[in-house]
Formats: C-alpha cells, structure tokens, sequence
C-alpha cells in the first residue's frame, strides 16, 4: 500500500467531504472526521491496516469552491504539514451555476477553475508524499444533461492536472456510473450531489483501491 | 455471495447493532438503518451489489439484553418476513453483572441466555433461509479480566448454539483480538463496549467476508 | 370565474400540498394555509375576489400516496362538505420506486394508483360542485429519464379519469415544461420534486387560470 | 416590460419588506426573499418570465425607519449595484408616533421623512436604471382615523417626491383600499401594518401592473 | 368591601383573562394567575387586605368564546365552588367575524351570545354570593367602526342580563374610551384587543372599585 | 401630582427592579418594563394619567450592588437626562455577606455603601427635578434576625441621606411591616428578597402614594 | 454497621429527597439517585463499604406531602421489598400553610399528618428489617418563628410516632442546628428549605452516624 | 485540621476536577463548585467546620493537560492568592496516548509533565501556606494493562515532586485500589476515568484525611 507507518493523510473539498466532520481540527474522537467517505476511508485504514497508525485529517467545507480552496490553502492544507494531500472540489463551482443561475458572482467558471487548482498544487507539490485528484461528480446518468456535460469538462480538467502533475487520479464519476447502471439517482442521493451512506462507499471503495488498500488483509 | 436478488436481511440486537437507528422503522432513507455496522453493510452491499436489491433492516434497540428480544421476537422478527437474520446480543447481559453489580433483577445470567437465545432460533428457523449469529464482544485485550472472562463464556455459548441449530458463526472477539494487538482498547471505544467507526468496520468486515462479499467485484 | 360566493375549496395531496400547513384544521390565520401554491391561490382569490368570500382549506400531508388518501377520505373530504375539490396525488407513489427501490411495499404501482383514485373521484362527485385533478409531475426535462416517464404515465391517468369523470384537468407538467425550457430543474427545486416560490407559483397560476381568475379585475 | 434580461432589483424597506429575509445577503436558495411580497415578485418574475433571469434581492430590516435607511445606504444600496431600486418605508416613522407616543427621540416626524427620502433618491438617481416608490400604508379604512391620516400625509410626500424626481410610483393606500371596502382590516393585519398571505399578494400585484407584467404571458 | 374573609373569587374569560395563567389549576405560587387583571386583583386585593384571605382563581382560556364556556362551566365554574363569580366573554365571538369571515362555523352571534350566557348565569345564581359581569371591549375609539359597533351589541346585552340577573354589572369599553380620549389604541393593544400592562390596570381598576376596594385603606 | 406632562422617570436598582426588564433600553411594547413595581407604576401612570404621557425607564439589574450602579451611572443615568430618579438599591450589598459568607470581596459593608450613594446623589441632585430615595427592604418579620437587622441599619443610611439631600424618602420595609403582620414572609417572596405579585404591588403604592397619585381621579 | 450484605435500602420523601432522581426507577448510572443526600449516603457506603453492595433506591417525589405518600405506598414502598427504609416527610405538609395560606385544601394539618404517618409505618413494619424515621426541618434559627414552631411540632410527632414504634429515630432539625449557630440560613438555603451541598451533606452524615457508619474504615 | 480561619483552598485540575463547575469564577451559589469531590469536600468542611469558613474555589478545565495549567497558571492560581493550593492532573496527558494514538501533538509525555509540574510548584511555593499534590489515576485494577502502568509512572513522578518540594502528597491510584479489591471498574466509572459519585467520594475522603478533617467532630 502506498502509505506508509505514522503517515497524515489530508482531505480537502466541500460539503460531500466535510458531512459535519468537527471544526476547525477536522480530527479527534467521536465522529469529528464526519459522516462521509472519509470517516469510512479512516475506519477502514484502520482497523485493516492498525499497525500503521495513520492519521487522517478532514479539512472540508461545505459549500466550498476552488475560489474558496485557494483563500485557506495556507493555513488548512500548508501548515498541516500532511505527507499525502486528497482534493475533491468542483462540485459548487458547477453547481452555483444552475441553482442559481441569476447570481452570478458565485460561479466559479472552468478557466478559473483549471487555473487555481493548478496553481495550488503547483505550490504544493514539493511539500508532501503525494496528491490524490479526485473528480467532482453529478449522480445524473443521462450524460446529455447540461449539469452532468458540466461537470464532466470540470472533471477532465482534474484528469488534465493530474497526468501534467503526476497526481493520483480518481474518476469519481467513472465509479458512480457503473452503480448508476442498476439504481436510479434518487437511491444514492437526494439531490443528485450528497452521496448516501451507499454513495460514500463508492467513494471511499474507489479511493483505497487506488492507493493498494488489501479489504483480505486480515 | 448466500444473498439472493430482492431478499431482506434482519439485524437484531443492542446498542451497538441500534445506533441512532430510524425507531421503529428501521430501514428507508437519510441514516434509517443508524451510524453503525448495519449501515456499513447496507453500504458495501448497495454500492457493490446494486443489481442484487438486498432490503436491510436494523431492528436494534439500546439496553436491549436476550430477554428484551425475547419480548420483540413476534413483532420485529417473525412478523417482518425476513429471508436472513443477523443476531448479536449479550452484551447488556453481562455489563449489567459488571457495572450494576448491586442491582440483580437486571442481570441476566448464563443459564438464561442460553435457554432463550436457542428457543428463539428454534422457532425461527423454519422460516428463513439462514440466520447469523454473531458473539457479543468486550474491548479488553486482557483476557484475564473478569469481564472479559464472562462475555468470552456467553461468547462460547453462541458458538454451541450455531453449531447445533446450523447457523452462520461470526466470533466478533476474534475479529478485535487482532487490532487490540495493535491498539489500545480505549482508541477502539471510550467504554470498551461502543466501537467506533473503524470498531464498527471491524463488524463490518467480518459479517460480510463470512457471506461471501467481493469487496473487488466491481 | 367558477367559484361562487360563500364556497368552500379544499385541496388534497402530498408534501407539495401540505407545505407546513397547520394541522389538523388546515385553515385559520397566521400561515395556517401553508407555504406554498395553496396559500398562493387563496392569498390571490382573496385579494382580488374579496367580495366572493371563498374559504380555501388545505388537507395535503406529506409523503401521502394515494392510498393513503383513501384512508382519510370520509374524514379530510366527505366530511368537511366543500363546494369544490382539487386533488394533486401521485408524486410519492412513484419516487418510492425511485428513492427506496428495494421496499417495495411502499411502492403504489400503476393499477393501483388508477383504481385507488378513480374510486375516490367516483364516490364523491356527486357532493361536490366540481373536481379539480391535478397531475403529479417531475421536474426533470429529460422525457427518457425512467422517472419523468413513470410520472408521465401517472399523469396521463389522472388526464384520462378527468375526461372519464368530467372534471377540470390541469396538467402541472405541461405547466412546468414551458419554464424547463429556460431554466434547469435545480433552480426550480432542490430535489427535482418539492417546488420553490417560483414552481409554486407556476402551480398556483396554472389553478387559477383553469377557474377562470382575472388578474386584472381590480 | 420594464425590466430587461439579466437585470438586478433591489428591495429595500422595513419589516413588511424583511418577512424574515436571509441576512445578511437577501438572496439565494430556501426561502432567502422572506415570506412577503419580495418572494412572490420573484416568484412569479421567474415563473412567468424565465428568460429574463431577473435577479431580486432583499434588504429589508425589520423596525426601520428612513433614519436608519440612511444610515446603511451606502453598504445596502449603492454598494449592490442594482439596476432598479425599490423603496418602500415610512411605517415606522408614523407607527412609533402612535404606540409608543412618549419615547419621542424614535418619531421620524413629516419634515426629517421628506428630507431623507429624497436626499436618499437624489444621490442614488444616477446610478440605476429606475426607482420605484411604494407609499406606506395603514389597513385602517376609517380616513379620519389620526393614524391613518398621517399615514396618508407620509404617502402624499412619496408621491411627490415620485414626480419630482421622475421615479415610478406605487400607492399602495390605494390598492388596499379596494380590498378594505369589502373585507374588514383585521381580516388582512392582525395589527392594521403587517400583512396576511393576501395583503403581500396585494402589495405584489400593485408593483408588478405598475412595471407591465404579463400574468397571462404564458 | 364586598368581599369577605376567606372567600373564593374565580374568573373565567379568554385570552385577555387567561395571560399564560398555570393550567389547570389557575393559582398558586410564581405567577399562576397569569400577567393580567386577574393577577393585579389578586395582588392588590393580598397587600392592601392581607387580613380577609381571599383565594382568587383564574380558568381563563384563550380563544374561549361563550360557546366554550358552555362546555367547560361544570368542571371549571361550578366544581370549584367559588363565592364570586366575575366572567368577560365575547372578545373570540365577535372578532371571528372579522379577522376569518369566512369560516362562519367559528362565528357566535348575538342570539347563541345571549342565550348561552343568560343559561350560564341562570344555573349558577343560587350556588354563589354574586356574580360580576364585565362587558367585552374593543380598543377602536371609532364608533362608527363595524366590529366596535359589534362589539357594543354584546356589551348591552351583557347589561341586560347583569340588569335582569341582579348582577354586578362592569362597562370595560366605557373605562377604556375615557383612556382612549388620550392615547391612540395601538398604545393600550398591538391588536385593539390584548391590553398593555396599562390595559390591564384598567380593567383591575374598574373591578376593583365596583367591589369597594379602597386604595388608600393602608 | 408631583409628575408633570411629557417628564421621564427614570428607576435604577437591582433584580426587585429589573425583574426581565428589556435590555439595554429598558423601555419600549410588550413588557419592556419587567414584571415587577415598575411596570406596575407605568401601568397605573398611564392608565390614570394617560394626558401626562409619563415616560418611565428601568434600569435595574439583577445583583447589583451600589458599587455596580457607580459603574455604570455615566451611561444608565446622567446619560439618560431623567427629570425624575428613583433609586432602590442596597439588598445585594446586604445579602452576600449572609448567602456567601466566605467571599468578602462580594461584601458592600456599610461605609462604602452610605459614601457611594451619596456622592452618586450628590453629583446626580442638579441635573433633576428630585430624586426618589427607597430602602432596601428584607421579608423577614423578626427584627431581631440578623440579616434584618443589618438591611435596617442601610435603611437608616438611606433615610438620612434622602434627609440631608432633600430626596423624596420612601420607606419600603415598613410599608411591607403593615402586611407582614397579617402574612408569612413566605407568601409574599420564596426567598424572602424577591416579591410576589401582591409584593410588587407594595411596592408601587408605596411610591404612587408619596408622589401623589390619586387612584381615584377618573 | 446495621445494614447487611446485599441489602436494599430504600428513601421516600419529598423534593429534598428527590433531587432530580431519575424516575420512575430512582436508581441506576448517571446520577440515577440525584444530587442530594441520597446520593452522598449511597457514594460514601459504595466507597467505604464495597463489599457489602448495599442496593440504595430513591422514591423522592417533589412537592409530595404524608398524604401523597399515602397514595403511592403500595406501588413505591411494599412493591419494592426494600430491607430498609427511611422517610423524611412533611415540609410540605406545613409549608403550603405559610406559602399559599388562602388555598386550605393544600394544608395538611398535624392529626392528619400523624394519622398518616402512623399507620403507614404500621402497615410496613412486619415486612423490613427496620425504619428510619427523619424529622422534617426548617432552616430559621429563630425558634419562635411560626413556620419552624410548626415544623417543630410535626417533627415531635416524628419523634413520638419512632418511640412508639421502635423506628431508628433522627433529629435533622437538631443536626441543622449546630451548624446555623455559626451560618445564616440563606448560606444552607436560599428558600430556608431545599438544604445546599452542604446541607444534604448535614443530611447525610446525620444518617449514616444513627446506622453506625466507620468514616475510618478503610 | 491543617486549614485555618478564613483560609482560602484552590483547587486545579482537569475534568475530574471541573464536574460542570461555574466559569469562569469556580465558586459561589447553586452548584458552582461543579458535581465532584471539591463539592463534595466543600460541603464537608462547611457542615463540620462552619466556624472556619474556608472558601474552596475550583479552577478544573475539562480536557487539561499539564501543558495547559501551564498557560493559565498565572491567572488561575497566582492571581488568586490561595492559602492553600491543590493540583490533580495528568490524566489527559496519559489518555491522550492511548485513546489517540496517532495525534502525537496532544500527547504530553513524561518528559515533559514531570518538567513542567515541578516547575510550577516551585514557582508557587513561596506564595502559599501548602500545596496538595495528587496523583492521576486510572481505574483499572490490573497492574500490567498499558495505560495504567502509564499512569502508575506519572503518579511516581508526583510522588517524587511531593518529597522533592515538601508538598502534601496523596496517592489516589491507592485510594481507588482498596475499591477496586470489591468492585469491577465498570461499577465506578463509565470509561474507566470519569468516576461516580462514589468515585469522587474515594478523592474526597482521601483528601480529606489528609488535611486532618475529622468526620466526628460535631
């Protein structure tokens, strides 16, 4: 497996990684990574692979875009000093432009999107073991859908940066799709965008799988 | 994988298997099935076997010691129709023994747990296509300790039962041992009793290997 | 305009409906109405008919199916005498089989909603003045999304009692499509199901062109 | 119509303006326009005109008087580039001179009201494409009523300082005066100022004939 | 003083005699009495006549009209033995008619007044030392105003049937218009019918000199 | 009436004086006042005197003592241009040294207490038109008590300073004495400090009657 | 000591006993006994006297006279099978004389009390080991004070009734005493009736010095 | 007894300590000395000692390692000129390694406690009549568990301090031990840490003895 013993593993996103984690630390006992994929990733790390020990930090927001990402990037992602970084932004930037198609001050459009994700983890890159991109995701099957075509040219952007940066990279849409196959949106999210327990086991499944974690371990 | 398309699966139990669950219910949308091991199964089975529709339902109720479920038997067990059940009861049982030593109408006693735990299944297993009996556990690496000692020994009764009745056999402690030779019992549970997430991936994991999950399936 | 002086209008249905009413007299000051089409319609009828005195009542109840309307028929219709009736059902006895396809005893499938609702319609025509049949509708503008299709065979029953039965019929769907056109469903509803100010407004003007309101009267 | 594709609308106004506005912002998803008649203008701009994505915001505070409009002008007016202005106020300035006749420092009396507002406009003329003025009013149909009658005086100011300055104008007075001929005031306020469902109805058909809104556009 | 040592005094009324009294009881420690009439009688009656004892009692109901009284005069009046009996009804049955004019079942006209109370008062005479009736009122200095000249229609036959019954008779409305000759009535009452705390002195003081409480006997 | 038109009478104390009172204002709708002697003395001003337009401030607050009120008597009094003061203060400076004996540093002896008040007065005198001394006061019938007999000795402080700086002087402890000889302490305050009802009712006599209030003037 | 080997022991009373137990149990985890001496006699004979695991119940109900203790006896007592049971009534019984002396149908007056009390103690005698009989108490030094001349009256019939019938017999009056010679009551009570920390602990040292309690045993 | 008139005992501490006492004073009515052994030994030393009137104030943080009293040494002890200083803690510093392993900042070794604790002591010393020093404890009663022979070296560390500086030294481990002889430590503490109030009756006592407290004297 990639990580290795007394490593901190840092998530950074919006609300699908924050899933009410405890602010500002993002770590501690009861439930302070969350509900989501990250607390799932956590337990899961640990309790496969408790020899390890390590430490896993949720620096969600929710409601965040990249244009948020960038104003705490120095005091969330920086000064924590973590030897491997995961990022999954996209989601609002995309979303803001069609919930609230009037105002709009609150999309963060592709060029602004590409340039400042490229930007943080160029400042980034040197600092820490490895980053992990994951893509933004729409739970939307129909891929002609304007929301989901959207998000789809975000997460190419993400792909883009990754193999330019020698990132880790996870198509979260990719994984999502399969599951999308058997069950209608609705089953795995409300609203399209937050993920059910179900959801987050996508997420989180398709993140360990990516960095060698072995479910027969033990 | 023992689970067939479209069947329902049945968790009883105690605190640990209740876990903020939807009462009384126990299944549909937003945290129904509760922030514990039944939700992680519903989870990993949703996400990885969609096209299955496995129907989880969590019929947990904190406190509850064999002699509750005896009480509930009709209602949250036979009455609900299910095709497999998971059972995991004992720890109220013993815990009372331990921390309301004074008040003994509350124990309930080796004896008892077994009489009744075996008529239960008797009388369900007709019924279903199989049931999973799972032992009570105790975070405590020290198996000297008098707990400890006693839950082992309702540990032991469960397995006679399984093998007797022919059900499916999961040794929770077990599963503990090996992370508690990693890590102390109080980063697995503040009371020794109530796992935390990574506690609950430990259930998790050891009831889903056990019904032949295939955690790269897909 | 259809409504008469001294009438009483009562409105049937799901969460669409119910908006936060106040139950279980479902009229009265203060927002007993609710917050949505239903307070619209009698906010408008009473300030551009006040003469008319037309006292609206508001029965919808959230997550109601037509089979659970069948259950409170006698009491929240038959019982309350109104000179008109408006009915929107259909919503939950399709997404059920969307959101938790798995409990299928949740699920009210086509037969059944058909029948349930023609029955209902049948038994009370004869007390009423007049029948309003509202479709249920999805607010997705892709017609080959599996969902909006169950919806629009729903709907097109509800059409076909209407002309059966002779009651008015508004085709909420229809109403909304025109505004789908401009603007993507996120905007109008965070779940593609419960409207916001705007898709209540479209509901409320689509009622009350249908019965004939002026808005220009005064 | 008046207003034009992608054009900003400014509410700004006291309690009967707030309605329990989002603050600071005054717009956004889940109710962010209050409950009043700000909500049902956008509400039925957006449902009736969709393609224009006309954007309303809402500034109303609760308990203002031209005094305190004054006061945060700048920051809530000026600052949020509007295209069209709406200003509805005076309600205080009166009603404090009446329930709370003693506590003289909180009267806003005739000279400072006209002073203000128009000072208030004068510096704001330039920058927006329009101002719309809205009298304040009182639900009082008795003329002599002392109340009222220097309700209508404050409303006689904002008309003419609406000619002066070449602004739209709004007799919100007037409108309910046709409604109050046929309803008794409690019926619309429970305290003669703040509206039911109905009176907002009234305050938004009032504003939206005046701007040349189409009810029956599609 | 009418009132003699140990004697029982009950009131029994709406929400103006009610004021967040403790339910049932309606005396007691910590403000039992509620914030009104009732509780300045009581007070004023315990510190200047501290020697005569007497128990006061209040069952008032907010939103009571006669109608309810009627329902309630068993258990709340006559079960409760009192010496004296003061009773203001009306306030709920004639503003029904004004603020929901079109929910007509909820009206009590003058006919249903009359005769319910003059029933009430009939079947009680005998069991008590006397009984105080105290018109309804209307805080509207308006004559000419519908619902004050309602309201005058009940107060007289509050009158006739004081006159008839031998009762003590209070004229609220006329204790308030002196008041009212000086202050606008949104200074005694936000809605023209739940007083101030100087509303309530005005119905304590009206009470009180009826029954020859003197204010300077200590 | 020593009270003239359109004057403001200010009262500053303790929690017998602040009793929930609205803060910072202290005046203002609904109970702004508190619920003790002086919203009753506003009550009865305005409900008899209602031409004068009397405007009462309270600024009391709970557990002050004189040193508290020299704290803040720039902004609570001199700030606020009274034409009338009334200061009630003294209790607390009493009662910590018998409720917590141990914290000396809580204790206003008597030295402190008779020079603050003093030249709190003394610099207080010019600015108004007089000044309104009340003592302290302690539910406790035996004189002999020691609590009792040390609030008499701040009593007689606040009697000769009221004498050598013509104050008006009212004292509250015999006003109570009268009832006290017919009641138990407990009836009137659970704690002996705090008043009922019928207590505040003592109180505000004791200070109607001295600035010649006449209860029977219309 | 006089108490054995797992024995119960069981507290009835009032709110000086309750405490905020948790009811109906009055025992268990967590403060199940609440915070009064109760629970310090149960904390200090676990502690000091671990091996006899004494079984300490509270049926404390606040505000509970002799005669409500009449009512529940059955249920809370002889259901119990306590072999050990103490009581301490009757503040109540006299308080409610001097708090609401006008409401006589509180009153429980001394023939009333021992008549009670008496055959209470009669009808359980035969079926525990033995009773403990607690005065009820008064916390006002001054011996002449009506309220304690009361309460000493009902604690002589506390005494009386323990002579008669062989009951373990404790003055709590007396206990108070000692300690009220060197502190003011309002620092024991703020209400001279619910005792402070230290006055449960007055309370419980007072019990457990009667049933032969080591503090030095271990 | 050690302590004399008028002297003023502070005691520091974690959550132990803390047991929900008032911030940030630590003293005063109504419960604000918290719900453990500082109460329970202030209302020892208040119902046995009244004539000295010590003043206990407890300055106990939830969650405080040695690393934090550190940081507020200066305003929570010095500044408070205690007579008499009592210090119990290191609990966290422990539980932090065990129940959070991976955190390794919040850990705060031997090192570092022993360093730290001597060093405030030393600065201290002269300022006050004697300091209490009490070790940590775990309640866990088997000598090779991990974390409590961890403790059991913090306690040494204590010990040694104690002798070093002349400081009166009180072993609760000890204390707890003779306890844990009867009783699982379930029975005493829900996670081992946190005790009962029979828990904190072992600290009181143990305390207690020390300073000479005599449980007879009166």
């Amino acid at each position: 497996m990639l990580l290795n013993k007394d490593q901190k593993l840092l998530f950074i996103g919006d609300s699908i990684t924050d899933c009410e984690r405890v602010k500002p630390e993002g770590e501690g006992l009861f439930g302070a990574l969350g509900k989501g994929y990250v607390s799932f990733i956590d337990g899961l790390l640990q309790s496969v692979y408790p020899e390890l020990g390590i430490r896993v930090v949720n620096k969600g927001i929710s409601g965040n875009t990249v244009r948020d990402l960038k104003k705490r990037w120095q005091e969330d992602v920086l000064n924590q000093n973590p030897d491997w970084l995961a990022i999954m932004i996209g989601t609002n930037d995309v979303w803001r432009q069609y919930d609230m198609p009037f105002i709009k001050d609150q999309h963060v459009y592709l060029d602004e999107y590409e340039d400042t994700l490229r930007k943080l983890i160029k400042e980034t890159k040197s600092f820490v073991n490895g980053i992990v991109l994951m893509t933004p995701f729409y739970l939307e099957s129909n891929e002609h859908d304007a929301m989901r075509r959207t998000m789809d040219q975000y997460g190419a952007v993400v792909r883009r940066i990754a193999e330019e940066m020698d990132c880790i990279f996870i198509d979260t849409q990719a994984a999502f799709n399969v599951v999308l196959e058997q069950l209608y949106p609705a089953t795995l999210a409300w609203d399209r965008v937050h993920p059910s327990v179900a959801g987050h086991m996508v997420l989180a499944r398709a993140f360990l799988k990516k960095i060698g974690f072995d479910w027969n371990k033990m």
